[in-house]
């Protein structure tokens, strides 16, 4: 083991506008010779990632991704590897430590791993930057549930949407819909529905805070999967969820209690 | 009414880290005249708000935090409301829309409210910057609830809570406790036990970011409403969160598949 510190950063950086990425984020990223990120995620930072070595591996790669990251920064080498949105939710952070898990369980051979630093960098979250947009969805309580059922038994997902609605939970999709998979979010729309009215409010938020943004909201009983494509989040409002109109403007918003006591 | 754009800028700053403050947070600060505030939240941004004229209402004055905010953006200053964490999330942004909806369906006598342009900055959430610290606790399905019985009846927090445990979200409590309230994370606890182990990682995140930041990892039957207060933060993961130690270093992920076919 040498004195040298070995660092891995890992980082989120927002939704796309580069004014909603964190300083520290930067700062991290300035600090690294080693990028490792999914292609896309990189031009959105522009300058600051300049001069560096990028490590781009393709989608469904995740897990090399994870690897080649530790093991670039157990060489020695200060190392970002990097996601938009936030990384520690649905993302790249926990198969750096899955990873780092499997090693101390000896199920690895990279003890070289276990010498890293580690320092995670949370981001603004695709979920929290459709909520801005339409006002204050996530004024109370909330869930996310991922569709993808790649990794997690269809009936687990089915039984957390139906949790979600016995709980009256404001609930934002990730990975709602992919080339291969269309019908889970139909599914899903029809057991909220089976809890919440038709009229609930649901935001689909398209590459959200970036040139191309665009932001609809509809009813509940409207959300289609032919809608939404892999770039767009999905939020449904609770039983209590408004869809105001002002002249032009249109909002969401999820009132903070069930009583309205204080208004 | 005037040509003069009429701007109010609702914004979170994060958990107090100034490096985890997003640009555009401090460029609509930059651009206000008016700082409408809990004085604490203030103190933590620094420079920015010299020479601004704060508006700084305590705790327990939401209402008229809001009300004051959409006066002033209205009169034609240019007003920023703020809130450490994200001011979507439990906080701030949803009191606005809530006065702009009663304005809308004429129980409030404040047509000048409708004429104000607002922009909602969202920040990095306190269960966001929990999460980061201790690895990647978010790493799957999770939610939010607060134990708050101000506004939402218990029977409905209630309920909630047993939604969370059948769908084994991971959860993280906001409002845990208040001077007046003690007994309602204690009873979450019980619930959550009712359907995850007893060793399941809890986090609890003091004052996160900041100088006096204290991270603890437990498990969730030593989950103690004493050893919580209104600055921490609080976290259970799922049935397969798993905390892991590796020296000095001790981490908490959430795996984000049930599968772990991957690894």
């Amino acid at each position: 083991m040498t004195d040298t510190k070995k660092q891995l950063f890992v980082i989120g950086t927002g939704p796309g506008d580069a004014q909603l990425v964190a300083p520290r984020a930067l700062q991290c990223i300035e600090a690294s010779s080693e990028l490792v990120a999914y292609g896309l995620y990189l031009e959105l930072l522009g300058n600051v990632c300049d001069g560096k070595t990028h490590h781009s591996l393709p989608l469904g790669e995740e897990i090399n991704r994870a690897r080649l990251a530790l093991d670039l920064a157990a060489s020695g080498k200060t190392t970002a590897l990097i996601s938009s949105g936030d990384i520690g939710i649905y993302a790249m952070a926990t198969l750096v430590f899955e990873l780092l898990d499997q090693q101390l369980q000896g199920r690895e051979n990279h003890p070289e791993w276990l010498d890293v630093e580690i320092e995670v960098v949370p981001g603004i979250s695709a979920m929290q930057a459709a909520a801005s947009r339409v006002g204050a969805m996530l004024g109370h309580d909330f869930c996310t549930i991922s569709l993808s059922d790649l990794l997690t038994p269809w009936e687990t997902i089915e039984k957390r949407l139906h949790s979600a609605g016995s709980g009256d939970f404001v609930v934002s999709f990730y990975n709602p819909v992919s080339k291969k998979r269309d019908w889970q979010l139909n599914t899903a729309r029809d057991i909220l529905l089976q809890y919440r009215p038709a009229e609930t409010p649901v935001v689909l938020g398209r590459q959200l805070t970036r040139d191309e943004e665009n932001v609809r909201i509809i009813r509940l009983d409207q959300l289609d999967a032919r809608d939404v494509d892999m770039f767009t989040l999905v939020s449904a409002g609770n039983s209590e969820s408004r869809h105001i109109i002002n002249g032009s403007r249109e909002w969401v918003y999820t009132p903070r209690g069930y009583r309205k006591k204080l208004l």
